[in-house]
């Protein structure tokens, strides 16, 4: 069964700009940060009112909700086949502690905005399709990224899962305890079920599109990551009394190793992606020589060998630069680079066609739940604009045209996909 | 009137060593960390719970005692003339976040053993004795540090200082009124008064007197000091999309110039302290760029034109690492080198030397309340040496013996100046 073209296109019609829009906009007040960003991190209190609100959006368009056990939630529209593998599409709702209003939200807000396009076009679809907001896509609060998706995927085992800590000692299972109780009305599945194919649509969060002047991205893979925790033990010491040579100094030893790092990582190319993104010192007091360092290390690339020998420089050189502290490099995650399927690719593209709407191919760079679910089944990514390429940042933007244009493209191929 | 040596024997020969090494080790109790050392910091409940207990143990012994508004606490034994300015002797209680149970309490202890051994002696004075303890002498949670004698030898106005915020925000006028709620029963004067001699005990904090086997260190003056905040901002962006060459990367601009400080401030000598002890990022996030670092320098050293000189390339070295970023060098505090009163030198030396101890003359490495009053009256300190010379750190240790050895020189330098 395939869905006539008519039937696509009064689908994509019914997209609402001004709905999909209010809808952001209702979203970022939660976790709303004095510069116009969003504060919603991973199994926080805001990220369980978001939730709420996702659910309560769901039931007054008709649409049943359920959790699962590691807290992804998900909005359901039946199809007429009751046997039939669902269509999932769908993004997060947690952001960075000063993240933007787009970053996650575009997806679920547009996958809802979907459903309900349908329902105004009075579309039926064999099989059911499923909008799902993944548990801590982000990844700050709680590490690594992409929990949700990758319980999901079996990529992440559920017990291990639950006993990672935040910074500050509270685990991922204590968190979620308190975020499902904001949704009791929900029944409560273990993770993972059959799906027939996974497409999310998110912002760019690169410069590209808007560069180039186009609305769609046609993603056709994500590039690679690797994050690593880095410890580094010294001795603490009195700022006016101990000579600098009998010192152990965390962070001046910390302070080499990310500088040596800096150099080992330049590319000609600027394709290589290198962050220290957190770096705590300890005790922390400005006459006191400090004993203990953390940082973090994101590292990214689209090529797995130059990952590979990139990756293995780390440890070496924060060895090299240790200046008599102990030195601890952890690996915490391990992303290789991910090729999406071809003809989900190829259906993104042909609405994007069809729906007259500029577009291009492109390669993400940003880490996303699409990757663990291209695990399990055909799964592809659309991206629209964001002004300036700028994300993880309270600034971010993007405009109402591009984010329902986005949702169109969405729309019909939730519509295409759930009738084959 | 001067005290005759008989007398001055008999009051140094009372100080208990027991008794001054229990009162260090009920102190301890206040703030006590896993690791065996004081989380005390300034005007934190901690530290009005350790004022509180100096307090009653000054009544505990006969005498009265009274804060003055900026929250030192003085302890005062009256002399046989009451129009005669007092001697002072005190340091702090208040410590470091990671810090020991001797920095600056056993100024305050050994001032009470002091005036408890001269009760007990019998012996009067014709100047009061006052034992103080220094608000904030540390700066670790409020800067600059010795904020109390600073107030109270007028190098400081307290209306500015009441300003002062701590990291998170509360000022010193908020906390200290918290911490003055402990002692409600003491009258509050305004800060200063005048003073005919000031001496303060400490133990070293670094390692020269256990190096060469000796007990008392005569304190000839210590090495200036200058604090300095720097703040670099960068912008806020996604760790897998922003390229390397167009970030303003705030952690690595810092790292630069934290970097290229350290080769600056080198020195064949060894002699000049610097350092960075601590270094906030914002937003803290391993997968965004940091868009905001702030860091400490803590810079010190004997020479006064050898730090107008290294401190000169301070905000240039800054700037021309700032790799994009803002930079803001703001100074803290400014302390020269400090000499000390000869004639109290020589008071130091002479009951040292007759109360068989060895002894050697030393400059203070470390910044303490005593070079304040060094400004408004004669002043001096003596050391008494700590376990491997470390300090600002819970590790730090002292023996009995020597605190009381030191004890017993401060008791006799305080009969002999009070009958001056």
């Amino acid at each position: 069964m395939e869905a006539s073209s008519p039937l696509i296109e009064k689908a994509s019609a019914m997209v609402d700009e001004g709905r999909l829009w209010r809808r952001h906009m209702e979203l970022a007040q939660i976790g709303a940060t004095e510069k116009g960003g969003v504060n919603r991190q991973a199994l926080s209190a805001e990220d369980a009112r978001a939730r709420r609100l996702l659910v309560d959006w769901a039931r007054d368009i008709g649409l049943d909700a359920f959790n699962d056990r590691i807290g992804n939630v998900f909005v359901r529209r039946s199809g007429t086949d009751g046997a039939a593998a669902p269509v999932l599409t769908g993004s997060h709702l947690d952001s960075q502690p000063t993240g933007g209003k787009f970053d996650g939200a575009y997806g679920v807000l547009a996958g809802v905005e979907a459903l309900e396009a349908m329902n105004g076009a009075g579309v039926e679809t064999r099989r059911a399709i499923c909008v799902v907001a993944w548990t801590n896509e982000e990844g700050s609060r709680f590490q690594p990224g992409c929990m949700g998706s990758a319980v999901f995927s079996g990529d992440a085992n559920i017990d291990q899962i639950l006993h990672v800590p935040d910074w500050d000692g509270t685990s991922v299972g204590q968190a979620l305890e308190r975020t499902l109780a904001a949704t009791p009305d929900l029944p409560v599945t273990e993770p993972g079920f059959p799906v027939s194919a996974y497409i999310e649509a998110h912002i760019e969060q690169g410069p590209l599109l808007e560069a180039s002047g186009r609305t769609i991205g046609i993603v056709t893979g994500v590039q690679g990551a690797r994050r690593y925790n880095v410890e580094v033990v010294g001795e603490e010491a009195h700022a006016g009394t101990a000579p600098l040579r009998a010192r152990k100094d965390a962070l001046r030893a910390a302070v080499a190793m990310v500088a040596a790092l800096g150099e080992e990582m330049a590319d000609d190319t600027d394709t290589v992606r290198f962050t220290v993104g957190r770096f705590d010192v300890s005790p922390g007091s400005p006459n006191t020589v400090p004993g203990r360092v953390r940082f973090t290390i994101d590292f990214r690339h689209p090529d797995a060998s130059t990952i590979a020998e990139l990756c293995g420089r780390i440890e070496p050189t924060c060895r090299a630069h240790a200046q008599g502290c102990e030195v601890a490099v952890k690996p915490i995650s391990d992303t290789p680079p991910t090729d999406f399927d071809p003809a989900i690719i190829d259906t993104v593209r042909r609405h994007a066609a069809r729906l007259n709407l500029g577009h291009m191919d492109m390669f993400s760079s940003a880490g996303h739940d699409a990757i663990f679910l291209a695990g399990v089944c055909p799964a592809g990514m659309i991206f629209v604009p964001c002004e300036r390429g700028i994300s993880h940042n309270e600034a971010e933007n993007a405009t109402p045209g591009d984010l329902a244009a986005g949702a169109r493209v969405l729309t019909a191929c939730l519509t295409e996909l759930a009738n084959s």
